[in-house]
Formats: structure tokens, C-alpha cells, sequence
């Protein structure tokens, strides 16, 4: 029942006039102009509503099956995977030797919004298999690229992350799985994996697992995790399939969504495993496929909440209940449609005025990425590793409320599966959790990537949105509805950071904040992003822009997002402030 | 894998130290000692624990069933339910002339929530029954009271609330469903019902539908609605059953939980009804149902929060992961206990404080309930009213939010229905929709309950806040943790109101703020039942308590209560403030 439709002009709007993608001197960047971005977007959305997302319910009504050691996805699933895989949607931003298209990875992340909206579930065997690409890229020998990536590139075969292990998620350090070295040969890797999304499925000839194990002997702990390629067949040095390695699925989980995505416990019994880079040095290859995944998975929060948005809208033009206060707005039928009423009213502009932000600063996050690896540009690499565990965790915490928002929408028909709308809150729901739980991204942000060079990157973001006010002073359409609002809630966040600086002695006072400074650090973002999306929408209408509804609801909605959202860092201030006494009252046993 | 332990301490902190129930001057409080509600409380415990809760999973895998027109309830779930009628579980409060013990209300909602925490699926077979009973009790002739309450009471038969059709919730008037006097006997109702919670099951004898319909020739819109007893099968004069009436179920819902309640479409095709009390005045009667069903479904969101919490606590201290950042707490083991981390703390501080300020809210609610009715106290009916869309809606949306951040605590188990966890936040789901979705309870509190009787109880909830802050000013435990607080966010809610009386001209203007005004209030009754609380409990430890890590406990939990959830108040104030100019700016079409 529920529909998808890209939103393609909101596309166009970041990449163009917020972003002014085509005007980087980054490597790659000239070519993406209006006309080429719209093309593929166009394309790529139309594969999203009418082939994925007619998926979506079968996926969430069939699940996943393992039938003989074998998993069996959805129906419907192989053929889809076939035609975005010829479609050429799985390598848009891969290296053009490994027959990728060579884009930059923004545009990746434009054209992986509509299939992840469309289809969340089915989106993750490319995802992870992206992230496999990446690793390999980044860490492994020349002989493994060629081997591998052509296939990852084109997802005739697919990947996975097998970091988990029953005992131990996010501290890797007590991971038990050991890769052995051999006198003649390869390693042998042994151990049980679990929570391994796309584990296995029949969707591609091959999958090659990314697996981290401890080679024995080696450090203790973290230090001593190394990264192995394990493929589910053999690969022959002609690249043809050989014999099935030493790996099984050993059970499915039952989850309370994305049904449509397998997700296996892995066994690992003397399988042949190969090391990518330096022993013991897994961790460091890891974090290339983690850190784009985080962001893969701050889209994820946000493309669920607009895909549910969409219905909400639609429900609410649709359902006739109830009149307006201020008087009938459809006297000739028995009843007013929902969208009448102002508390469906703020629902909704709770959703829109998050969801355009949340994709505006995706996207620039992504712009980022391209900058740090294709100029080497160290500002930037600092500025998106600080900003990775925000994206992550803010569009994740807040795409999930707004798809539960959007389901409430639909009252009664919102809880029963046949709308749709519960499915888009369960799949959600996930992104909260996996790619490190958002209380490990709140830890990261405040323990590790505050002080990151000593505090370089932080100090950046504010003289940024510093410049940003001031280069903007006068401009009477910004000033008191977008540039005021964005100063109080800089200033909040600097409060807050100066907070943790001077909790130096006692740091639980800076960890008792932690979640509070992610939340109020992805207010500021949202913020910043709304004022410079409102700039673009003005300096589009003064530019004559035909569109002027367009940018009009853009200027409204950022008007929405300064006035009733980003005030919430006071509040999130108020609480960083009273640190950990309250906090760390109680012993474990008054809980 | 979940478990669950009634927290009888805390009801009898609640009960006793708090409300002081034995000492009210309300008829048959004076019975309510301290070994009385603890024998009964213990008592529904272990029922509680040993007998619901591990039906709970068993209600969510397996689900209801129809067969051959008959609902299947899951497996265990008839014999649990002999088993809670034979214990005279269902009927606390009910009658004694009707075979129920005639209890207090707060005494059954005392027990009801161990049952609802447990199973709330299960529960709700009763709960709708208990809630039959109260419209029949309020409005139903003698005779009809005589035939249905004794069974009723006794859940030898159950009871249903049928208002819902496919093209009409909030928007009763909109009901088509017709009932048509008959020359010789009762009314024939014709129509369809849907999300008929409990509407066919293999629990009892017979099902007792209240059914709002209407009479032809009546008036329109809400006012023509009329309230129908239609049984399940025709009961004798002699109280024995005839035959099958015109009702049946057309099919059971699929939905996001609650799986073990068959939610159903009701046909009625001719049935046989009988009218209670006047025609066309069924809303008053339905009202009676209403209002205590939403301190009820107020009672399901605290209590999926805090079986959640327990579950959580349990993990939190068994799974070890990661290290104190202030030095290792559990040196002898691989790592320290999640409970160690300052973000798990702040976790289950928030479900903690939560869960204990929500019983003493509702407790307190279904206090002034009986004062309404045993007393006649206009004043407690007013003050009740006021309280309803709060304990209902603010209740609901906190206990979702926080079964979901219990939830979290698990990281990806918490995702894995096998863990229990999921199940939590699904079936808390569903009580921010059915009784009224939360966003008609804020419209309820803020376009009714507030002006209710020239806007007397309002004032009167102020006076009451500002005579207990006057009358414990100087003592130095309460002032600066809790008195200023409180009297910051009564401030905050003083302000909201008076905004709101400004904005008679625009009533979009104070609609456009109605939730936040809903989650500001509920904030302030919450911080006002913990001021009472800590207060309750420094008495308790001057007098020389046996127990003083509880009080102690209970105290810093309140601690934290007013120092981090609290100021929550101003964001709301905030965000009301802004009136209806960015809520309402858009067109229906830029959504």
C-alpha cells in the first residue's frame, strides 16, 4: 500500500544550490552538472519506486530462509538485484579500472537515498559489499584488488562485515575467532561470527566475507586484530569459483525488522582466510568500511523517516476527520482531511523540516569525504571524521522518531502491518543499533574526536558557522530567523564543550553529557545546514528561479526547523551542565 | 529470556508513604493498611511473574487465529485466564452485589499493573471487560446490570468497545453503523467494526459487545450515537445462553504487537441490541468507558517501560563489554559490566526516574478517581478530567520512548526478537494510538480540559503546586533539588497557559502548541508526584525507615528526575511560544 517517490528536485537543490557541487575544486566535481546529476537521479528513482520499492512489503512478509545450508531471500529479490546491478547502481563512485563509473562519492550517496528509501533491506547486499570494495581498495595488495574488486565493484559478488562475536560487539578486544598461519599457504580462520547482515543469500555467485580474527601470539586486546578476506568460494587464480570454503550459516535471525536482509551467524571452521594488510593492524582497515558506513547508515535514519513522511502526507490529504477549528475547509464533503488540523500540521513539519536538513548534511558529509580523498585535504578529513558519529547517530535517533511520527499519522491503520507504515519504524529501528550503537557514537564524538587534533576540528566547525553569521550580517530575510536562532545554538554548543574541557579531572562529567552534546551537536548541524539552504533558496529567487513554490516551502520549512527544533539545545545544554552527579548516583545494585 | 519481578516496594512506597491511602477520608480507604495491599499486591506478583509473563512471548510468536469463525488464542492463554478469573483477579473493584470485592479503583490499578507489565495481550481480555462493566454499571438498567455484571465482573464473559469503522476514528460522527427499533423487542444493529480489540477469543462463554450506533430519524453527527449491549450469543431470561446473535468476525488484524489480543473487523449483520440508558446520548455513556480506559492504556505505557527497565538492568550488569573510563571496576574479568558506562547510566536513569514518577502519577490519578466517585467531590472529577489526556498521552509516548531506550541497552540483541526486547517497544507502540491517538489527547487537554469549568481545575493544580512549595519551603533536603525545580517548570506551565488564553482570536495558535503542552504538563505532574515523593521519603528515613537504601534510592532517583528530565519544560514553552506561524505556513500541496 505505501508509495515512494524520489524527491529529486530536493536532490538538485543540495547538490546544486546549497552544495554547488559543479563549482569544487575537487577532482571529478566540474562534471556534475545539473543536467548529468538529474539524469541519473531520475533514473535511479525511477528503479527505486517501481522496482524496489513494490519489494519492500514481500521482503518484510517473507523474510529470509535457510533451507539446506543455503539462504533463500524474497521473492522477487535475485531479479531486482539483477537489474540494479546492470543498471550500473552499484559502482556509480568505483574505480574505472575495477569497472566502477568513477564518481564521486556524493554522488553515490544522492543516488543510494531513493534505493534505501525505496527498500532498505535489499539495499544492505549492495551496501555491504560497497564497504567490502572500499576496504579492499584502501588495505589489500594488488593481487587482491584485481581478484576482488572487479566482482565487488559490479556486486556479481556481494560482501559482508563480520565483526561480532556472541560475547563481544562493541568490544572487539575480546574477540576469540583465530586465524592460524600455515607453513604452505593461507591462513586458516576459525570461530563463529554472528549479526552478519547478508551473510549469505542467493542473490550472487560468490560472497566474500571481511572477517576479523586474532592471529595467535600476537598483542593482547584491540592491538591484536587482523583483517582476512574469506571468501564463501574459493577463488582459482583464473578467477573462476573453486571449492566451497570452510564457512556456514548457522542459524537466521528472527529480528523485529529489515526481514528482507539476511542476517547470519557465520561459522568458521578452518576456512581459508587471507590477510589484508599488516597483521594485527585489522582494526585501522576496518574503519575505512566503517566510517562510510556511518554515514551509510545516517542515511538510512533519515531515508526511512522520508519514505514514511511521504505517506503521512499522503494519508493526511487523503483521511477526512474532523473539522478545521477555524472553520470547514471541505464543506461539501462530511469531514475535513487531516491536514487541516495544526498538531498534524507540527507532525509533519517535524518531519519535513528534518528530513531536508538531515539530507543536506549527509550529502555535504559525503562532499567531505571526496575532498579529504581525492585532494588530501586534512581540514576536511578532521571535519567529517568529527562530524561521522553525529551523522550516525543523530539521523538515526531522529529517523526513527520521525518514521514512528509519520506512523501515528495514520492512528489505528499506522499499527496494523498491512499500511506499511510499521515497517518503515521497525527497519528503522536498526540503524540505531548496528555500525556501533549511538551511545558508542556519542562516546566517540566526546571521548575521542573533540580533542582530535588538539581540538583543531572543532574549533574549525565554529569559525566556520562564524564566518557563516557574519558574512550574512544584514541580510534581512537570514538575520532574525535564521542567523539569531543558529548563534544561540553555536553558543550552547560551545558552552557545552567548554563544560567537557574543564571536566578534564573527572570525566564521567564529560561521558554523563555525551549523548545529550550528540544530540545537540546534530541540532547545530541541521541548524547550520538551514541557514545555508535558506541563503540558496533566496539567492534562487532572486535569481528569478521559475520554481518560486519550491523555494518558498524551502525558506518556510528552515524557518520551521530555527523556530521549534533548534531551541532544543538549551534544554540539551541544561542537562551537560549537572555532569555526573545525578548520573552516577546510585551502586549498580539500587538499580 | 525476558523476566519480570512486580516491584511491591515501590507500590506500597507509592500507596503508603506518598498518597497515604489508609488514611483518606474516602469510603473504604481506611481498609487499604500496609499488610492488606501487601498480601494482595504480593499475591498478583506471582501470578504476575510465574504465570503471564512467560505466556508473553509465547502470545507474540504464536498470535491469534481465526478458525472457522472462531478465534484461537495462543497456546497457555486459556488456562492463565481460569486462572486469574479463579484468584477473583477481574474483579477487585467490581460490586460486591455483583460478586466483586469492591475495592478501591487504585487498589486495582495497583494490581493491574504487575499483569499489564507481564502480558499486557493477555491483560487486555480483562481490561475491556473491566471496562464493559464500568458503562453498564454507569448507564444500564437494573435489569441489565443484573444480567450482564455478575458474568462480567467474573470474566466469565468478557466485554468489548466497538466505535471504530473503516472511514471513521477520532470522527465519530461519521458512523454509519444503524440500529433500528423493532416493533416487538430490542434494536437490530447493522454495520461494520473495526480494531475490535479482544472482539472474538476462546477465553469465556460469551462476548458482551458495546456498540455505538445510530438510531435512524436521530439527530446527526456525534450527537445521534446511540450505545448498544449486543452479546455474542443471546442470553435467557433465565440467564442461561440461546442462540448465536448477528455478529461475526470478518478477520484478525495483522499488527506491529500486542499479537496475543485479537484485534478484529466486526460484522453485524442484524444483531440483536440492547439500548443503554437514552437514545442518542451514547457518547456520555461511552465516556464512562473512555476515561478510565486512558488512565489504563496510561498504566500499559509506564508498565512496558518498566519491564523493559528490569530486562535492561539485568543485561546492563551481566554483559561485560569495555572498561570504566575512571579504571576498571571488575579487574578479575575480561571487562567491566555495561553498567559502569556513564551513557548506560544516563540510559536507565531516565527509564528509572521515569517509571517511578508515572506509577505515582497514575496511582495518584485513580486516587482522585475514587474521590470523584465514592465522595462526589466535584473538585477531584475536575482535577481527574484535567489529568486524563496526560496520564493518557504523555504516559504513553514516555513509555514507548523509553521501552525502545531499554531496548538499546542490548545493542543488536535488543533487536533479535529471541531477546524479548523488540516485543517491549512493539507492543508499547500501540498505546499511543488506540483511546484516543496522543495527538487528540493534547487537543483534548488543550481545547477542553483547560477552559473545563471556567478554567477551575487548572488553577486549582497551580494553587496545589504552590502551596506544597510554600508549605516545605526551609527545608533544606527539598528546596534546592527539588522545590526550585518544580517551581521553574510550574513557571513554565503558568506561562504556556497564559499564552494560550491570549490566543482565543487564533486558536490555531494554542492547537499548534497543544502537544507540547501535553509533554510540559506532563513533565510538571511528574516533578511534583517526585517532590512528593523525595519528600515522602525523607520522612520515612527521619522516622527511623528499616529500609534506608530504598528511600535513599528513591530520593537520588528523584534527584535526577528534576535535574535532567525537567527543564524539558522550557523547550516546551519555546517551542508554544511560536504560535501557528510556522506550523501553518504551508499549503496543503508544498507538503
Amino acid at each position: 500500500m505505501p508509495s515512494y517517490t524520489a524527491p529529486l528536485k530536493d536532490y538538485q537543490f543540495v547538490l546544486h544550490d546549497v552544495l554547488q557541487v559543479s563549482q569544487q575544486d575537487i577532482p571529478g566535481f566540474a562534471d556534475l552538472d545539473r543536467d548529468f546529476t538529474s539524469a541519473v537521479l531520475e533514473e535511479v528513482g525511477k528503479l527505486s519506486s517501481n522496482v524496489l520499492q513494490p519489494l519492500n512489503a514481500v521482503g518484510d512478509i517473507e523474510g529470509c530462509h535457510l533451507e539446506n545450508g543455503v539462504v533463500r531471500t524474497p521473492t522477487g529479490f535475485k531479479a531486482a538485484f539483477d537489474q540494479v546491478r546492470e543498471g550500473g547502481w552499484t559502482a556509480l563512485d568505483a574505480e574505472e579500472q575495477y569497472g566502477g563509473q568513477g564518481l564521486p562519492y556524493v554522488m553515490h550517496t544522492a543516488a543510494n537515498e531513493p534505493m534505501v528509501s525505496a527498500n532498505m533491506a535489499f539495499n544492505m547486499y549492495q551496501g555491504l559489499t560497497h564497504g567490502a570494495y572500499s576496504a579492499i581498495l584502501a588495505h589489500g595488495s594488488d593481487a587482491q584488488k584485481d581478484m576482488f574488486l572487479p566482482k565487488l565493484a559490479s556486486c556479481e559478488w556481494t560482501g559482508t562485515m563480520n565483526l561480532t562475536e556472541p560475547h563481544c560487539g562493541t568490544d572487539l578486544g575480546l574477540m576469540r575467532t583465530k586465524a592460524v598461519p600455515q607453513d604452505d599457504g593461507p591462513y586458516r580462520v576459525t570461530g563463529q561470527k554472528i549479526f552478519i547482515s547478508a551473510g549469505d543469500h542467493d542473490l550472487a555467485d560468490n560472497i566474500i566475507h571481511l572477517v576479523l580474527a586474532k592471529i595467535p601470539g600476537g598483542p593482547d586486546g584491540i592491538k591484536g586484530v587482523s583483517l582476512f578476506i574469506v571468501p564463501k568460494f574459493i577463488v582459482k587464480d583464473d578467477g573462476t569459483l573453486g571449492d566451497r570454503n570452510g564457512v556456514s550459516v548457522g542459524k537466521i535471525e528472527e529480528k523485529m525488522g529489515i526481514h528482507g536482509n539476511s542476517t547470519c551467524v557465520m561459522n568458521y571452521d578452518e576456512a581459508v582466510g587471507y590477510l589484508i594488510g599488516e597483521a594485527h593492524k585489522g582494526m585501522r582497515a576496518m574503519f575505512v568500511m566503517m566510517n562510510e558506513a556511518r554515514l551509510g547508515v545516517g542515511l538510512q535514519g533519515y531515508s526511512q523517516s522520508e519514505v514514511a513522511y511521504q505517506n503521512a502526507v499522503a494519508y493526511a490529504n487523503d483521511r477526512l476527520q474532523g473539522r478545521a477549528v477555524t472553520g470547514a475547509q471541505n464543506p461539501a464533503g462530511p469531514a475535513d482531511p487531516l491536514i487541516v488540523h495544526p498538531d498534524i500540521r507540527r507532525n509533519l513539519m517535524d518531519q519535513k523540516s528534518f528530513n531536508e536538513g538531515a539530507r543536506a548534511f549527509t550529502f555535504w558529509g559525503a562532499m567531505l569525504l571526496d575532498k579529504a580523498h581525492k585532494t588530501g585535504d586534512k581540514d576536511a578529513e578532521g571535519l567529517v571524521s568529527l562530524m561521522t558519529p553525529v551523522i550516525k547517530g543523530f539521523l538515526t535517533d531522529k529517523g526513527f522518531e520521525y518514521a514512528t511520527a509519520a506512523q501515528q499519522v495514520y492512528g489505528g491503520h499506522g499499527y496494523i502491518e498491512e499500511w506499511g507504515m510499521s515497517q518503515f519504524a521497525r527497519d528503522a529501528r536498526i540503524a540505531m543499533i548496528y555500525e556501533g550503537a549511538n551511545g558508542v557514537q556519542a562516546l566517540d564524538l566526546v571521548g575521542r574526536k573533540l580533542a582530535l587534533d588538539g581540538g583543531k576540528h572543532l574549533m574549525g566547525f565554529f569559525e566556520m558557522i562564524k564566518t557563516f553569521i557574519k558574512d550574512n550580517e544584514g541580510n534581512e530575510g537570514l538575520e532574525k530567523d535564521f542567523l539569531d536562532p543558529l548563534k544561540a545554538a553555536s553558543k550552547d554548543m560551545q558552552a557545552a564543550a567548554m563544560y567537557f574541557m574543564g571536566s578534564m579531572k573527572n570525566p564521567n562529567n564529560a561521558l554523563s553529557g555525551s549523548y545529550d552534546f550528540m544530540h545537540l551537536m546534530g541540532h547545530v548541524c541541521l541548524g547550520y545546514m538551514w541557514a545555508r539552504s535558506a541563503k540558496a533558496a533566496m539567492a534562487a529567487l532572486e535569481g528569478n528561479a521559475a520554481d518560486t513554490a519550491f523555494y518558498e516551502t524551502k525558506i518556510a520549512t528552515g524557518r520551521y526547523y530555527m523556530a521549534r527544533q533548534l531551541p532544543a539545545t538549551a534544554l540539551h545544554l541544561a542537562r551537560i551542565n549537572t555532569g555526573a552527579g545525578t548520573v552516577m548516583a546510585l551502586d549498580a545494585a539500587q538499580f
